[in-house]
Parts: structure tokens; sequence; C-alpha cells
């Protein structure tokens, strides 16, 4: 199988590739190709693996000479992530909009109607004043993004749909939850903070949490999302209850009982190194998430949430390399 | 007041500039100057009319000059309609994505924040296998569009909404019911029959009917789509509960129910030229959008449907030219 990782050498794309070179095998038969399309270079330890070819470059630049070839499984992750988004408009419609359009109509030239899963992202969600967000939500769950990012994401989520629907791809769209606990610095992303309150004190190092105890998120792990995304690229057409984006299975979980797991886990002195100093836009723009999910359709796809926030930490720990000191 | 009508000389951009014409005011000001974009000039009686210009031409490619312009008020209407757009994939992208994207930046670049109403659709709703239709449309009913132009058209529903946001434009969309009856042909509508079953046996023209008598339709007369397109405009931004669409109002009414009241209104004869020959098409993709709306946001802001099937069928033989031998 010939298979095209976009943000292939990203936090969550790097753990996909992972996954697939360890399984030996998509849709029941062997990876033979690997083409990781990104700004940077794969992970040091693909260079000599033979079937994994980097692409670097902006992705709407690598479109043309995608168009040429014909993949079998496409994981589009690349994009801009959220506060760089909300920073810098042009960005996020460049990067995660434009970019998406030009990757669509490559794999629409290439001919082969490819399976395509899309990474969009629990920030579609959001409340306007006339329609709040509700209490619980449902695959049926109107999407208000309150963010460019999540305004592109959903956009990309219709035009992968109608592509589908017209027969050019075959996609799937997964809206992934807050990933933690990511062992790499967090970039542009506003809820990078979910991770570094665990990371940092793990490593011995201080961190700033710019929201309250009390504020509610929706996590999943890395091999959890990775867990979604390769089921959603295996599962069958007619298992999939049509072609809107399936909501990923969350752990909801509050800032406070994050800190308890970090405890738990790391000791006080771990949970001693958290100051909290509030940040408005960070508020604003993860606050407007919601953070409780009954996700029916992913149900059916057997995709279950993260038992509890300790694992989700115990996991990060054994990654190697993750914690440098003693915890 | 400097309006924009794009789509300006079309079936509801021409009716929308008689009654800007006839209340003189937008907003509490008089319009002084209105620009009609579009492909085709405007109607031959607005020649003489020294407030109306004609801008002739396709929307994407007048785009940089209208971003040296400063409008007060906009209204896009312009695109490619339902039927064009499932039988050619990229005029629909070109002809609503993209244009509708490339005016958002032309008013952007303008730099004054100008009013926009959107005219979106009806055919933003339908049903996947996994999410059925619910039995009536409320503000909080997911679209799940099921043709490429009601995706073309959520899509830009969502541009609106961010670039009002990001503070670029204060933009709000509604949700036009299909139209009826038009007194011009339909071009390559889906829903154009609705019209055609009573204009063209008026005028003593038999017609064909593509679906059966029980189909049920959200409808809407010009006047009334007119009016729900003003007030959008003049509402304050408080009064819209959100950015989302706004759904408007819809009388719902069976194919049966037209062809009774072309019988009260137009006689026998009159109902006797509609022939009845299905099209799995045109069934597929208006039998795709609800008919029951329950519109609350449109209520608050004082719109009500059309209150029966004989006064829209009045409303349009009370049109000058709209019908042409005796009734």
């Amino acid at each position: 199988m010939k298979v095209l990782i976009t943000g292939g050498a990203g936090f969550v794309g790097t753990q996909l590739v992972r996954a697939l070179l360890k399984r030996k095998e998509i849709l029941g038969r062997p990876p033979t190709e690997l083409v990781l399309a990104d700004l940077i270079k794969p992970a040091a330890d693909f260079a000599s693996i033979a079937c994994v070819r980097p692409l670097v470059g902006p992705l709407i630049e690598s479109c043309d000479a995608l168009a040429k070839e014909q993949f079998d499984v496409v994981f589009h992750l690349a994009g801009a992530v959220s506060g760089d988004c909300e920073a810098d408009f042009d960005l996020g419609l460049r990067s995660n909009l434009d970019s998406c359009r030009a990757l669509l109509d490559a794999l629409r030239a290439a001919g082969n109607c490819p399976r395509l899963v899309f990474a969009s992202s629990v920030a579609v969600f959001g409340s306007d004043p006339g329609i709040p967000l509700p209490a619980v939500i449902r695959d049926s769950t109107l999407p208000l993004p309150q963010s460019s990012y999540g305004i592109q994401k959903f956009i990309c989520e219709q035009l992968v749909a109608d592509y589908t629907r017209k027969g050019f791809i075959d996609g799937r769209s997964g809206r992934l939850m807050t990933v933690a606990i990511r062992s790499s610095r967090s970039n542009g992303a506003a809820s990078g903070f979910l991770s570094a309150i665990v990371r940092e004190p793990l490593n011995a190092k201080d961190t700033v949490c710019p929201v309250p105890l009390e504020m509610a998120v929706a996590l999943a792990s890395p091999s959890n999302t990775i867990s979604a995304l390769i089921a959603l690229a295996e599962a069958p057409r007619e298992a999939l209850g049509g072609r809107t984006a399936v909501n990923f299975p969350a752990l909801t979980v509050q800032v406070g009982e994050i800190l308890n797991a970090l405890e738990a886990v790391g000791g006080r002195d771990a949970r001693a190194r958290v100051r909290f100093k509030p940040d408005p836009a960070i508020m604003r723009i993860v606050g407007s998430w919601p953070s409780v999910f009954e996700s029916t359709r992913a149900h059916f796809l057997g995709l279950r949430p993260d038992t509890d926030m300790n694992s989700i930490i115990r996991q990060f720990m054994n990654e190697p390399g993750a914690v440098h000191v003693g915890a």
C-alpha cells in the first residue's frame, strides 16, 4: 500500500508512522511506501527505513507533484494550529483551507479514488448567543466554530464530504480531541499548555497554566488518537454512518484532575512547578470547546476513550526520551 | 448609502433593486448608488436610473476593482445554481466558493467593515445514514448538504461568519427557501419546476412536473424573500442571535397543493397543462431538502412565511408582464 501522510513529520504524524511500521499493515496489506509530506524533515530514525520517503516543503507547493502519483491511503494531518491561525488570518486560510483544497484536487486528478482520512478537530464546536453549546456533544450537534482554525477545519470537512460524494476520493473526517501528553514543546496551539503542565514538571521545569482548575477539557492520548485515525481509514464506508465527520472519543477531565494525576504519578514537587497565570486569549479559545461527548458513531467503529488521566500520563512517561530527569 | 448587489441582474437581484428604489432607504438613509455586479446587464428599465451602475462580468474578475471602493451595504446573491453545480463540479467551486472568497477579501481590503448579507439556501440541509433529517428544522439543526451547491453555500456561511468575527465585515447569512413563482424560465436550478408548473400553464403552455404530488417543499414568494433580505441587512447585530446563518421563514406545501392553488386561480385548463414525468436527478436533489421549519431567530427578526399558495400565485399574476394570456 502506498500511503501519504501530510504533516508526517509532526507529533501525531510521527506516531502514526511508527504505528504503521509496527503493525506492518493497513487495510490488510503491507505499507510498501510511506510518503511524509511536511515543512520539516521526518524523525531522524526514519532515515534508514527504505519505505519512508520525505517530501519536504509547503504542502500547497507539493500538490502538482502529488497529482502525478496514485496513493492507496492518505492521512491529511498537516495544517497550521489554533493559536497561529488566530494570530495570522491569512496563514490559516493558506495552510488549512487552500492546502486542503489543493490536496483534494491533486487526489482527484490522480484519478484512483484513494481512501483519505482528514484530521479535523474538536475546535469546530462552540456556541453562538442564539444557539448555546449543549451539555453533551452528540453526532448531530451543530458545530459553531469560534476560531478561524475551527472554521477552516469545518470547511475542509465539507470539501472532503463532497469530493467523496462525487467519487473523487473515499474520504472520512475525524474530529480529534486535544492530544495529550505531547512530548515536544507545543508550537502555536492554544491547547499546548494541557501537555506542558505535565511534561515540563516531569522534566523538572517550571511551567504556567493559563486557565483555572475548573476548566474541563476533552482529551485523548496519542496512542488513542492514532488508533482512531487507523480505524477510520480501515472502516468500510457503510460502517461510517454517512459522510459527516466522526467525533472521536474523549476523556473529559478538569485541569485540576490533570494536576492531581500529575501529583499521583510525579509527586508533590512536580505539581508545585505549575504556576497559574490567566491568559484571556487561551481561555477564550480553549474555553469555547466542549468537553463532554457522546460519540455514538465512533463507538460503533469500536473506538473508546482513554480510561483515566493517570494512564495517559504513564503512557507519556513510557515514551523513549519523554522524561529526561527522574520524576 | 453605496450598495453593492452581486447577482444584481438576476431574478432576486432585480426585485431587490426595485424594492430599494421604491422604499428609497436602507438603514435609514437613501441608496445613493446601486452597483449591480452580474454576468449580464441589469433590467432595461434601470438604464435610465442615475444611481444604478452596472458592473458586468464574472464576479471573481471584478473583485480587484471592488476592493478599491467602499460600500456601505453588500447583498451577495451571485452564484451558480443547484443543478448546474451538480453537473459541473468546477463551475460550482469557482462561481460559488472562490467568488465568495474573492469578494470577502475585496471587502476586507477596502477596510470599512461594510454590512454584508449573504444569500445561502435551504439546500444546506439533508440527511446522512447515521443522522437522519429531523421532521422539523430548527436553528440548531445540523446541515448535512447532499449536493455540491449546498456544500458550497454552507462553506460560504462559515467564511462570512469568520470574516465577521474578525471585524473585516459585518456579515449575516440568510438561508433562502425555494423562491416561487419566478417570472422567468429557470436556468439550471433543480427547483425550477416549482415555478414552471404554475407559470407555464398560466401562460397557456404545457409543462412537466418531475416529482410526485406528495413531495413537500419549503417555499417563499419573491416579495417575502426580498423583505427577509432587507430585514437581515437592517437588523442590529445583537438581534441576530449569533453569526450562524438564519433560516428564513418557509411556507410548507405539497406539490399537489400547488396544483390545487393553480386550479383555484387559473382554472381546470391550467392544471391540465401539467404532465408528470419523474426525473430521478431532480427528485434526489429537491427531495433531500427539508420542508418544515421552526425559524425562531427569523421570527424574532419579525419575519413571517407567506400565508398560503393562492396568495403566492396571485402575487405572481400581479407582476407586470408575468402572464401574457388570459388565465
